[in-house]
């Protein structure tokens, strides 16, 4: 499998969570984008989401890490989606389980100068069905 | 749940695919959209969607029939991302089973005028990574 710059994107995103690095991180959102935190609650714009980074990070004690597996990524029309296995690690003082693994959706829109930002970051994929439609 | 203008979109679709009524279907792509017609075999570009949709209904002799169930959608950034649960019906004959349901991811693009048009069509939601990465 070749890698795909999205990758690369995707993984320093990914070190900059853990690096607790928010500035780094929110470089890579698009200023109207959204996080879906849970099922059922999404945020919107920049400010949001870093907020939502930050409580996320300070719930986990600064010891979540993020890694990704597989991926696929389908380019047209000047966006592409990304579909991701994603593995979640905490220690286990905190939940019963230590690793989570996920299969993310995520969206990115191709800049005017050829950067690609992300739109929509759903880290729990098609998984979204299974909870009340809200 | 509320009707999202999306799914009224989606089903107008549905029912140009089984009334093999391909001009109508077009119109809610981009020049430049991707289609998954199966894992590992994506088209792009208006005209070779249209025949794949063209070669995908003679194959099934315009007895499949396409049903959406329950869906999800986030907008962030000019985009949407749907996620739907998808039913694809045919004749027995033709194949063992009658019945398929999907977990589809679609992306949409708001266009300057308000018209979201689609840009990636993968029906195939993250299924994709149960296959072979190519």
């Amino acid at each position: 499998m070749h890698s795909h710059p999205l990758r690369q994107i995707i993984e320093s995103c990914d070190k900059a969570i853990s690096a607790r690095d928010f500035d780094s991180l929110m470089e890579h959102y698009s200023e109207d984008a959204a996080l879906v935190v849970k099922p059922g609650m999404i945020v919107k714009g920049k400010d949001n989401i870093r907020k939502a980074f930050i409580a996320i990070s300070d719930y986990f004690q600064d010891q979540l890490t993020v890694e990704q597996g597989d991926m696929q990524v389908i380019e047209g029309g000047g966006t592409a989606l990304v579909i991701m296995e994603t593995v979640l690690r905490f220690p286990e003082d905190l939940r019963g389980d230590t690793e989570i693994t996920r299969r993310a959706t995520y969206v990115f829109r191709k800049e005017m100068n050829g950067r690609w930002i992300c739109t929509i970051d759903n880290s729990y994929g098609t998984s979204l069905l299974d909870t009340e439609a809200v």
